[in-house]
């Protein structure tokens, strides 16, 4: 899978953002581990060099892990000694981004690995441990909606303490009346979906997205298989597991929760939307550090649950710079800013993310056919 | 170019627009002119039936130019006759749409033309007399920019008159001061863009505009040629000719634009800036019903110049629904709405666009890296 | 398709050769018809400069016809002025050559027709009158073969006459007993092939040829349909018409020939068994000049018929050079030889090649997959 | 690289090979070590059952090395039990095919390694002391031509002995009167070629070769590298080297072979050339056994030299059955048969080959483009 890169390059390429944006800054003579590291273990920053070929990733068979390892130690130790004398400011900001940045390929990680072991016909269970066999027999609660007033709210992430250069600046933005649903959509709800003909009427799909249907054969969303013909198996990193209609659908495209909401009468909501009702919700959700790696079923009671955690949920909005954005100084400037076109934003984060990882404001974005990573719907309408 | 179609086919399926969805309703005994013309020249409408492939309509040898004339003389006369009784409401509505959609097409077969001409070494003229041989030499009036308050805005068609789904319904949105350049930018100012290294530079470009010009090798506007090295040529409908500093530059694609206003210390505005400035602007821009079918320079004097005609402006809006947004009834729901992902919304028209087919409120929308169209480019910036 | 060209382009591209291979050479002061011409007609001559890619042939909408047919009459007249003189060898070669060229495009013409026809939904015919709208019923005479001693035998043009340089030189090839069916295989023995799962069991395929069949589907030979369902139609230059189980099997790829015949138990025969046999054989085939423009079911009687005519058959052998090949001298060096690799010798010539064009030595050549000539099957197998 | 594949694969899958085709033949109860183990260590056996794409073997991380050790290590034992008994000539028969078959993936394992390890910037060292650091300096001999009188003559393996079925049955071919070089094309003559313009001149090469290196952008054989854009280095599995002029060209594709005999005014030989020269030749080549995993200069004196060991030598002949072929009964009979067609025979083995593997009638057979083997070229041409 091209999106996708080996352990060891996630492990490689974490210790690398540290050697190449804070060590150069801090050490009175700055060596590089090793020359080439630069070339292998750079994602995507231009003004840091070229770089190995993302697709191209999976052929590195050398530096062997033991290497990777020792490249981790060495630069762990390095970081231990810039950051002992008085702490420099601007060093640590960098530090947090840092810190920010390994937290993104945790997750990514297990999503690639996911994918990985999905693609062996043995069906290796990553953490077998993490879920029970089988699912309890347990309703999910009722959908609702809780009905938003609208009006100028602010959104964006406040200019003191850490955020992404993405979140900011803190702007008003005007929000019609509407209504936000209480949970995200459920795996028994994509059924009666599916069930429904939902992948097979155009009529319900943007253009871009029956295409993709058709052309890659979705016929549910990615992990689904139904291998004896009869009832649906969902893959988790604890291996092969039956459906549990209760848990939050999860690996579906925007592609295809646009076309599921059509098919509900509802729609998705925007970010603003998104972000003015997470403002003050309650955490309930699923983190990385419970270590299910596997959404759970909404608990009962009123009002919104499962913003923050369990899965990612998409937004109507296309990936763009807030009023007055601005970029990271540096080669850090490409982190965000360079990738605000054609994708779409989601919001709160999942079952693979570091619980202290999130926030309200956090924007994270794919494009619209993307599916390995844990995505899911929150529906929204107009009011009654 | 699988975005373009022939002539022939422009011509046979604006006819079969009327015949699909008119005529059904009107004639009390409803036979199609030829059973496989909903086939050969349905473009997208997946309720109206399978169609032939978009790149394949090039292979249609079959049916010849005179009989897809007679096929429109026939439909021409059957819609005479449908429309000499007492009008319809409903009816009417969708003949408004045939108008506007047959418009669009005639735009369309102009570009398409430009493009099959530009790929045929004898580089022919579609239009000789369109234009002079050389260009003026007159400068370009200086770039200027008008600050805009901000506030909550009304955009959008009032729910009365014809247009667009798209542009409904009227709506509020909130923006922030601004200001916006009076003019488009023009070639001149391009080549300045170009001659500071602008296609080589990663730094100004979106990832996925620096990955588009890396691998289709731009490194000028289409249509931009220098055969012998040394000035630039552009092609136009009235074929190659020497390179006019002073006209606004076209067929660049968004991806540019966005990399020439960020080198240009700029942004491209929203559709809320863009379309509160049109509200009141003057009608100076040139249209295809002046024959010249390319853009002209802007004229001098204060104010806001040619936001309507001479070049579609690249906003730096995701082509998406309004709030509230609701699509035709039937097939004609798919005119619009289903491509409401991944695409971008241009403004104002341009050259090669019928006169009263445009209107402040229109909304055009093409992929990021379209430039076959007359597109061009209108910074905003923050206020100073 | 990109194997084929418009018949426009076959009409320029036919001038073109004379132009660009016999003026020079007579022409005082030769100035071509027009300067991109070469560009756009040179269908592979990297001697002669660059050309118009083949795929985008079908992009050229100028020059229209009557250009076309104007510079056919100018050369014609050119060339007539040539030939008016006392004659010269080496022009009369290369006019020879030309002559053979256009008879090949004749063919090319026929069969890029018949293909871009199909394509289109409406199933024009070329030549409605060429075939009765129903074949006759008459059985296909008995599959039989004929023995062949072997030993070592001569093939390839003698030195005199006209031959392409790929025939030549004649030489001695050592031939093992074996025998040659007396005719090619039918479509009803084809239908017998199908019915036996041919086209879906592996263990009768090549293996690039199984990879062929399920990469695009092949479930027949090109050009059957079954659109009810129910019985088998065949396009042909007349339209669609019902199979006719005595007539040869045609457009059929190296790859099935080779999966059929291993499936009856045969083999294709070699280029030296097939051109041994050939030499004296009667001439009893059908040709293009005859105007049906499809196959015929092959005679009653004793010995081998349809050698010369009606398909070409594919042999076993790869095309590759004689012992001691020469190439023709200057750029009709590219004729032939920088072709032999990769594909696969054919002769016989079909029902759409001129009459006097094909000879028992003449070795046509297409690549394993192709299926766009009138290309079918005679089978070999050992001595009983 | 889509034609290579893991070192983990091929233990694996020569492990399987003994389990799939021995093992069922002989035990009593078979029962497969995993069942999941003939889809993912299947190469292409279509009789045996589906299996794992060939370019997605490197997704596995699953199995890892050490149950792939398992593996071979309780086939080892089971088939250890099976030859225990008294021998079965079946069973010895299959057993000696996966003897050969190992040994042919012995060879592609250091094939393969050889190929990642360029694709690794860092460049690693398969078998660091396996050559001196520099090539020693000394000339080749000097190229020679050895006439062959022609005439009928045998080529083919006995029926008796081991040998795979594609050298079967031995039979009579005509040859005519030829000479054929003494020893292998030189890197020093290669560059010389190169020198001459080899790779920018389209009437040296066949209409696919000029295609190919166009496209792949190539100018010098695989491996040879000019990272200074001084002198030439060589990446060998001992890691990168300076070019030594004297030893034999190796990594060239068929279509390079072709190009340069051409430019030298020669041609490839003949498989029934080359096989009947080698029938008596002397055994001088280098083969994986020494370790130096990398051809070495010929030897001086008289004679033909290095037919066996080196460089694999394309021929000019298509891979094609001998008249009577008879493939091997069951699944085995896919091991050679299906590949004969569009593909080239090599002979001689190469410096990666077991030296008890090759024989002089051993048939190799590659696409005409493929150059990640030691293949290389010994050129002939007609008698003086």
């Amino acid at each position: 899978m091209p999106d996708a890169s080996p352990a060891k390059w996630h492990l490689a390429h974490t210790t690398w953002f540290f050697e190449a944006f804070v060590l150069p800054q801090v050490e009175r003579t700055f060596r590089p581990f090793h020359e080439a590291y630069a070339y292998l273990f750079n994602s995507y920053y231009e003004a840091v060099g070229p770089r190995q070929p993302r697709p191209e990733r999976g052929l590195l068979a050398r530096p062997p892990l033991e290497e990777v390892l020792r490249y981790r130690a060495n630069v762990d130790e390095r970081m231990s000694a810039a950051l002992a004398g008085p702490p420099r400011g601007e060093i640590l900001d960098v530090v947090e981004v840092g810190i920010a940045h390994e937290e993104q390929h945790q997750e990514l990680l297990l999503t690639d690995v996911k994918h990985a072991f999905f693609s062996n016909p043995l069906r290796p269970a990553y953490a077998p441990a993490a879920l029970p066999a089988r699912p309890p027999v347990a309703p999910a609660p009722p959908l609702a909606f809780v009905a938003c007033e609208g009006g100028v709210v602010e959104i964006g992430a406040p200019a003191e303490g850490f955020a992404f250069d993405n979140e900011r600046p803190r702007h008003r933005v005007l929000v019609e009346p509407h209504a936000l649903a209480t949970r995200p959509v459920t795996n028994g709800e994509w059924l009666a979906f599916m069930e429904d003909g939902g992948y097979r009427r155009p009529e319900l799909w943007l253009s871009d997205g029956i295409a993709v249907v058709q052309q890659k054969g979705w016929q549910a969303p990615l992990y689904w298989e139904r291998p004896d013909g009869a009832a649906w198996s969902v893959f988790t990193l604890a291996g092969p597991r039956p459906l549990d209609p209760a848990e939050p659908v999860a690996h579906v495209s925007y592609l295809e929760a646009d076309a599921y909401a059509r098919w509900a009468g509802a729609r998705l909501p925007t970010e603003a939307e998104w972000e003015s009702a997470a403002a003050g919700a309650r955490e309930d959700g699923t983190f990385a550090d419970e270590g299910r790696f596997h959404p759970a079923p909404a608990s009962a009671g009123p009002g919104l649950r499962q913003l923050l955690g369990d899965v990612w949920e998409w937004t109507s909005s296309a990936y763009a710079p807030y009023p007055g954005f601005r970029k990271l100084a540096g080669a850090l400037g490409e982190y965000n800013g360079k990738f605000m076109v054609s994708q779409v934003t989601l919001r709160g984060g999942s079952c693979a993310t570091p619980r202290g990882h999130v926030r309200p404001t956090y924007r994270n974005f794919f494009y619209p056919d993307a599916r390995w990573q844990f995505t899911g719907v929150r529906v929204a309408r107009e009011p009654a």
